[in-house]
């Protein structure tokens, strides 16, 4: 260990490394809370919302005469630096503290304090010039601080998800044009039911992906809404008349977000309900893919023997004992997203409800959950899209044949040849192994011309005008 | 058993009980589903609903000229009776149940088929007089009916809750006014704060159920998307040109809800999205009732070794062991209540997720799951409104005894006292187990008045305007 | 309202009506807990065990002196009575309380004591001859009688799933023998791997099955560790000495259980773990049976379009709109019930979690939510046996043509062509849809016979002696 | 981007950078899963166990004649390398991967490779010579090298949390010791109760500990059983006579852990039923932990304004705006890791659930989801010991007081007074606000002295032998 420099809180004195530009609160959080090993500057875009609560609560005292000028510039500074991308690696408590986020706000305070101090031409540690608490954590509590900065970052992160989906939406779409006419069974319950087309198929998955964003963008108008100024317990106990609607407006202006103040305060600041809503709703989205996955990599089965419907493009080799074999590697690894997603809603659930009385202690995994939740997401998204959804191929004669000795297509007959006959048709096939097209020329049932007519993938997947009924 | 009747399906005949309304396909499912003993005549208005669609279809089958007008007033007068409320226990497969629903569309079938079939003056069985799949079922399918009759049963049953939810609302609203000048100590991570009033934690209670009924009646708005119309898969095949559109409109007319028809049928029929947010919805309803009646449990804790700020009314005696104690056994169902509908949440999760290709097999266990919890949901806010909230009292002097002798006050009084001695005045107060005003008094750091003045429930909770800062 | 009896507790005075054997406090409970709608007297056995437990206190107390002849034989009778199943409909409070159990209890109390007191000469409600607090739940407190019925109920219950799960692992190993030759094609993450036998496949399962029994004995094993005579908290307050030992042996020798008290009763009194381990392992038990019934539904999809491997027995009409479709509702509800099991966990789990100092307050929801998952669980498993895998015939031949027709083969070949060789194959037959098989023929690259053996079902399967090595 | 080398696989030609060990496999996988941003590195214990795998398959395929000495004693003392620590920055493929684990594999084969080639005085790349998969994979195959590391990695990481435990038992049975004798008021349902001693109630938590040791203990015991040997699903294709054995006893030497060879490896291949039981009886540690921790936080909240019995040594400040405020920081972290932990089972269970036919696809989820938990719940049973319960200390006379005011001692003095005195002093103290003591002797019921022996720690808490019923 280095050269240090001496520091204080109410538990007593402890050494510092002087290279650091945390201090002794960061510290005490690094011995109190070795558990993930993940440093909370790996939650994407929790610092940068940091400093900007930071610097509009200091733009804020300032214009309320509660902060010089001089201090008011190097906080303002730093700030910018880090919401900038400096000094990230000196944002290093773990994701999972106790304490409400108090060590997250802490180690931004002490960062932001010496970086400030030096911008002042001041040694790290000289506190007394300009102090993490006094002057850095000015008019602000944890627990008005840390979940205004947890949305923000929640927004930041969710738009990013939001256009990764908006992505995987086209690419689906962009499937269902190509592969509009491609005639194939539908299936119900995992048997064969009646026919329809590949492009309906595909067109299915880009509205649930379509209507997923509508969802998820709902409930992250929910994160809009703030508690900046309640500091402890939402009374905005020793915040400055007018401190709420200013540092709001400076926040506003920051991160160019609709932030609006949260109408009663003391709800606010004890309340998890938004995170709650989000969590549900990315579980949603992570339902609905992972219900797209277990569909692609079912259609996907074979190549021999399994449906052979569709093909997945090939990214990396399957396995090393079977030469060829090529594996749905992406949409497995959806799958375990959305699972993991799922599991997180979970937890999120228990530490909502756990939270008692005037605060939720457990906000640190509340907010751990849903971003790493929300970037995994955004990662498999695309993933899903580019390496995946853009280069699937069709396997129209497979499907076309499948469709052709199907039972199910009796079922379009029955207002041609008569409910009784289409049955006797239907166990016939079914006990001979034969096709019902071949049979209905068979049996001259039907001339092949009206046969084809009826069959044609537009009207059989209702693409089209309907053939007249006889 | 008594005289019985022979019925024939796929499978084979079956001799059904003459004295009962449905017929062999139910027969099979009570064979098929002994699960639960629950039979779906217990699902809140899901009987109802079924009839409701049933009757809609009817009319619309009547008007495009395929039902004539005698089967029409027969079905739509069963129909009637049934959504009256007559033959209730007629409707008796399980609940849970393999096959999408079959067995519940199914049973409601025979059912109509047979009353209908009385009031046209003949025997139950007669089915080439009206056949329960030819007439009853005739341009329906499983696949469209059995979803939308359950979104209709969970519209209904939700509003219920949601009107039980605002009677919650009103009770912890009118207790925030009575409550409205009760000083007592804030607290955060279970260590007193700073001073609020009891009104005010009141509010927050009042706001939360508010907030939740609002994101609620979101997703519940959801549900009225059907896909009746959609037949087997969503092609609408078999379904006659103009069914969707005129089927709407009758089920509009019969339920007076705003029903609409989805854009995408082969996306609606197998998609459960709607379910998946309703039941995350009413998770994070569950989440915030259990915090809401932690704190309850918490604040009533006592008589003498506990907070003991409020008083739960008694509603039973809670102990034959212990003379005179009291148990909050309102609040303990509510909690366990919210716990089984996040439980649920997990089973919606993963039957939503299963669901292959064209259609979800599992959609029974996502509409009991929900029904059953929205059932009890209601019945729990209701018995919380009713039989406890409504009749709280609050310990004033017990919580303002907590303030006068908390540690908290003086971050109050920094503004007045100095930071330096406010700390000076914390650290003895904890050492000497004394008052923090005792000690303000003692040492006439402030006049007794203005130290009333400061300490006035209004300022301290922030209840209305500041005292001038000295 | 019929006539009625004056009772009085805590609260206050109450009629009750004369024709029930329940009294003011079950009254009570039926007000506070319209919860679910279902009585306790529909959780398996629960009623049969409370009877058990009180019987062995009253035994106990007779023994030591504190109950005469005439009240314990009074009570022992109506005990009796209830195990043997009578009075069944006056166990009516909702499996859902609040109160720990307090309500149960009390119901049992009242009833034992108004059937002892007609089993005396007496009237119902004649208290001040036998009390219902003071005789039947004498020595007893809710917190050690409830749990230990509990605990005897979910024993009994578990026994029945056991029973059921080892006909299931009958059920697989039957097919397994059945099928021991028969050649298919394994499948890894979906894709064609190499090959194996369906007997291999079912035996499998029936491993699996068997696995989960030993896991599930395990668990239950905890639930014979019991905590009669703790009384309220467990430090025995008021219980006279020996009444714990002896009141073990009576229930000991009552239910034929190896039941034992707890080492620590204060611990044993608070604890919910034999709970969440059985939980957890039924979880288990659902994750292993609904993977199972996942794989039958998918090697049972077509008839045309699927993998068609296997056939499940019909057990109702699929559709009435698709003609002869036939769906697996069996697997299917197996598939529903094992989703409750896992919603289920995460409701024991959260009742668990937040059980609080001296005793969990929530035992009423893990002892519904573990006992509806057993009862299901065993319906379902029963139901699995009997009507899907007794009945499943496989289609040799599909199955012997995809193994034929497969690329996969080509990794037999490896030590015989060799690796280079083998590629090659294995690209043509991608790229030409040919066979392996035909194509080793053709190319002459090895002899009929040598490709036979190679290709022998007992050889790729590893049921027999390899052949040698070239 | 320096200089490189050219590799090859099945999908093509890659640059892959010259200074790293990994090849195109890993290169491949990094582009397909940037899911996370976590190496699999970071997963304790994987890769130590991988190599052993890998070495253990080297010793057996050099025993068996199929691997020379010199590639031979170059993959080893490769693997030796890792083993210690070495080239842990190689390991680099995202712990959450499609492709069941091939990546993970890979990665492996390839590091090894390379590093072997330098050991041989070859440059990396010259697959020729060593190649990843012909050589350091011989006989292996992803799907048996894969779960057989995993087991091992958890076995040694689940070692290290039951020391944790072990420790933090430790701490609460000195505390036990240590406050033997402190009378405290025993609550149920947050209601006072009956005395009993902290010391029993840290007794209890000692026991709770212990006892989840010993279920965690049996739980890890089914990981032992491997399938190393099975290949591709379990048929041993392509695995030398003899390996399977031989392979399990050079694991056992190079682990020193008692692994045994499942009995059939085709279900053991597919099976996931070790990974859920240990996540669930993880889970079951999860939940008895944060109960303890919850009620940590409710003993120690106060100071002032609330049950203020014991106190957890402060650790860090607890807030900035509030003088001398201490949180109880280190409990609410665990309650947050076991959060964590209860979400990770449903993420275990669905990905148990969701694997298909011959292999689970999804077990690099579950096995990054049980290698957090453990580690997280290690670390965090750590903490909770040595900063949290050793240093806990009593308020001894705060408890004393509660007890003697409390009116849950009348339930103490029924035997001696009578229930209907006892009843009386009840009511007159919950009116007045009285202690029972007071009352008592106030009204002369009983002498001090006997008064005395009644309320005697030893007694109520029944510490020793009973004093004689009157």
């Amino acid at each position: 260990m280095g050269p240090t420099r001496l520091e204080h809180d109410l538990i007593g004195d402890r050494e510092v490394p002087d290279d650091v530009y945390w201090g002794v609160h960061t510290l005490r959080a690094l011995e109190n809370f070795p558990i993930t090993g993940i440093p909370i500057s790996e939650s994407p875009f929790l610092v940068e919302a940091l400093a900007a609560v930071k610097e509009a609560a200091a733009a804020t005292n300032h214009q309320l005469g509660l902060l010089d000028d001089e201090r008011h510039e190097a906080i303002r500074s730093a700030c910018e630096e880090i919401r900038s991308g400096a000094l990230r690696d000196q944002f290093v408590v773990d994701v999972i503290q106790g304490g409400a986020g108090t060590s997250t706000n802490m180690n931004a305070n002490e960062v932001i304090a010496n970086r400030a101090l030096e911008l002042m031409g001041r040694r790290r540690g000289e506190y007394h010039v300009l102090h993490p608490n006094e002057h850095v954590n000015l008019s602000q509590s944890t627990n008005d601080v840390y979940p205004t900065a947890v949305k923000i970052s929640l927004i930041l992160a969710t738009e990013e998800l939001l256009a990764a989906m908006g992505r995987l939406q086209a690419s689906f779409a962009a499937k269902a044009v190509e592969f509009r006419t491609v005639l194939k069974m539908g299936r119900t319950q995992m048997q064969d039911a009646v026919p329809m087309t590949l492009g309906q198929e595909f067109t299915t998955y880009a509205l649930m992906i379509g209507e997923d964003r509508d969802r998820l963008s709902e409930a992250v108008r929910l994160l809009h809404e703030i508690n900046l100024g309640a500091t402890a317990i939402g009374t905005m106990l020793n915040a400055p008349v007018g401190y709420v609607d200013i540092a709001c407006e400076h926040l506003v202006r920051l991160t160019g977000l609709p932030l609006e103040t949260a109408v009663d305060l003391i709800e606010a600041t004890q309340d998890c309900g938004a995170f709650v809503q989000v969590s549900g709703t990315l579980k949603r989205v992570a339902v609905k893919l992972s219900k797209i996955c277990n569909d692609l990599r079912l259609l996907s089965s074979g190549p021999r023997a399994g449906l052979n419907e569709i093909n997945l493009p090939p990214v990396q080799a399957g396995s090393s004992i079977m030469p060829g074999k090529v594996n749905p590697v992406i949409p497995e690894v959806v799958n375990q997203v959305a699972f993991q997603i799922i599991g997180h809603d979970v937890t999120v659930s228990m530490a909502a409800e756990s939270g008692q009385l005037q605060l939720n202690a457990f906000e640190p995994v509340i907010c751990f959950s849903l971003a790493a939740g929300i970037s995994r997401l955004q990662q498999a998204v695309d993933v899903l899209a580019v390496r995946c959804v853009d280069g699937i191929t069709a396997n129209v004669e497979v499907m076309r044949a499948d469709v052709e000795h199907s039972i199910g297509l009796v079922t379009a007959l029955n207002p041609f040849i008569g409910y009784a006959v289409a049955t006797e048709l239907a166990k016939e096939a079914l006990a001979t192994g034969r096709g019902v097209v071949e049979l209905v020329l068979e049996r001259r049932l039907l001339p092949a011309e009206q046969l084809e007519a009826i069959l044609r993938p537009e009207t059989l997947a209702n693409l089209g005008p309907k053939p007249p009924t006889p």
